[in-house]
């Protein structure tokens, strides 16, 4: 891999196993990338991230990290293809934040919407960790210190992103050009988060309502099963509502065969599909993206050298990368070498 | 030197030349400390503490590195019996940050009485640098990473300390018994800080009021003679105020002959001793202490290798203990290892 290629870096927080919201909203599109060949990609376990709200449970986040790496492999990123990096372990991903923080005020800093949101989800109020509200620094410290030119983002984490562009602005200012200013990487097929089979909220780890990657077909089965359709639509032969009807949102999100997809609509509108047979499509479907992933990944359960192998060598080129940048901003402003 | 005498860490800002009030108020203590054998001793330059609020002028910090390291020589701290340390080169004190604010509220780091004093005198109001309201953290982590167990202090200092020991405790409480508990080490002929020549406010770099510690003969006579004394006193035979009258107050912090200095006090008091000769006195009192430090500082500005020998073979010194620390919290921590 040559290190002209543009740059794109991903992260996830190693704070459970990753599911097909995850899927449906970021990993089939890293999947997509890597297969143009066209960017030198990272895709970084982002620890340190997960421990601003896990001070208590490091534990969980340690034994993550290599689960996540199975859902990687398991998912098709390819190792060959991409380098996977534990973030804990680049030093550059700790100093640089800390020249950062001295460009950005702490007004500034709460005014970001995303970490607004997240506390008052979190309910911490002004009990929030310092370090949680301190990530939208660390996180452009993240991207500048892989040089990423393209951020792959969802619609809710572009605030996030516009903090490092100003950061990236502000040094680039006071210190002359250093830093690659990054742009946002929208999928093209974006939609909104995946709701939760309980159709009550966005399919999340803590509200417990997710088809896991890992999950086994009877998992899977006994999920769909457990859907919400219509409340209404009782006999077959009764009309069915499709609208929030959480199967159908399941089938719009996954389903490949569009046409066949609207024909079953107007059946289900009409009379005459029942849940049962609804459900069992979703299943072959499902299960049809989930079969190979459980293959891979019980290959790689037995092989577990070979995937701690990988984060390593990631992590490797990943401390090449980012301890240049570092050094390049430390000279940049002038901190004195010994 | 071996570890296992009890360490003491001591650390300033390089941003302008050391004053006299430094000396009294902390160098002359640290002199007498070394001077004991009893402790090892690191005397920090905390390059990245005068980043947070130098972000403009990164260039008055790096130069005032090698000013400082003068200035310490100069003073007579002992490259023999002290290790002279450059925060910045020190990844320990980059990375506990990190964790030590997922340990911290945002509420309880605003609560801090020396950062909130230090933010209305510099007038920042909420425009104030995230790194410079994130200070006590960083704080945390230099006194931690050395295992310092005393810390001297001045009063105003002793808010700080405490944020040190509620992180030292909680992060014992949590992950188990590994940071040094530090103690306040509060000199024992601790006053408050030195008046500035103006008389106004306390000495400081920013007002301009101060007497550095490399001043000339010249300068140092033009400064006492610039000084204000008791301005109903006209000619020497009225009666004048002691209370005060700068020179007296200078008097009482460097004049070692406390009963001549009683005398003296009385006679000007009385009416009979004029302003000239009292300020001869305090120029032979000052210029006494000075002038072997401007000798030495003569010969360290002539041998600037050996100078920065000896920030080199400290900082080396304090990678060592500063590493081991560090692997020994990530180990407490549990952080994932590659």
């Amino acid at each position: 891999m040559k290190t002209e290629k543009k740059v794109i870096l991903t992260a996830d927080r190693p704070s459970g196993n990753l599911h097909i919201g995850h899927f449906a909203g970021s990993l089939q599109n890293r999947v997509r990338l890597q297969a143009t060949g066209e960017f030198e990609m990272f895709v970084m376990i982002a620890d340190l991230q997960a421990l601003t709200d896990h001070a208590n449970d490091v534990q969980k986040v340690t034994t993550s990290v290599e689960e996540l790496m199975l859902d990687y492999l398991a998912v098709g990123l390819d190792p060959k293809k991409i380098h996977f990096v534990l973030q804990s372990a680049l030093p550059a991903l700790y100093e640089l934040p800390m020249f950062y923080a001295n460009l950005v005020t702490q007004a500034r800093l709460e005014r970001n919407p995303t970490v607004k949101n997240e506390i008052k989800t979190k309910g911490y109020r002004r009990e929030v960790p310092v370090g949680f509200v301190n990530y939208p620094i660390s996180q452009a410290a993240d991207i500048t210190a892989f040089g990423a030119s393209l951020v792959p983002v969802g619609a809710d984490q572009a605030p996030m992103l516009e903090q490092t562009r100003e950061i990236v602005a502000t040094f680039n200012r006071l210190y002359g050009e250093t830093l690659v200013m990054p742009e946002a990487l929208i999928p093209e097929h974006a939609r909104g988060r995946l709701v939760g089979i309980d159709g009550a909220g966005k399919m999340s780890k803590s509200l417990g309502n997710c088809i896991y990657l890992k999950d086994s077909e009877e998992e899977l089965k006994r999920k769909i099963n457990s859907m919400y359709t219509d409340p209404n639509h009782i006999k077959v032969s009764d009309p069915g509502k499709v609208e929030g009807n959480v199967v159908f949102m399941y089938l719009d999100a996954f389903y490949a065969d569009k046409k066949h997809l609207m024909d079953l609509k107007a059946q289900y509108r009409q009379g005459g599909l029942g849940d049962v047979v609804l459900k069992k499509i979703l299943f072959e479907c499902l299960n049809g993206i989930l079969a190979p992933m459980r293959e891979r990944r019980a290959y790689y359960e037995q092989h577990m050298d070979e995937v701690r192998g990988y984060l390593r060598a990631g992590t490797k080129r990943a401390r090449e990368v980012t301890d240049k940048v570092l050094a390049n901003v430390k000279s940049a402003m002038g901190i004195y070498q010994l």
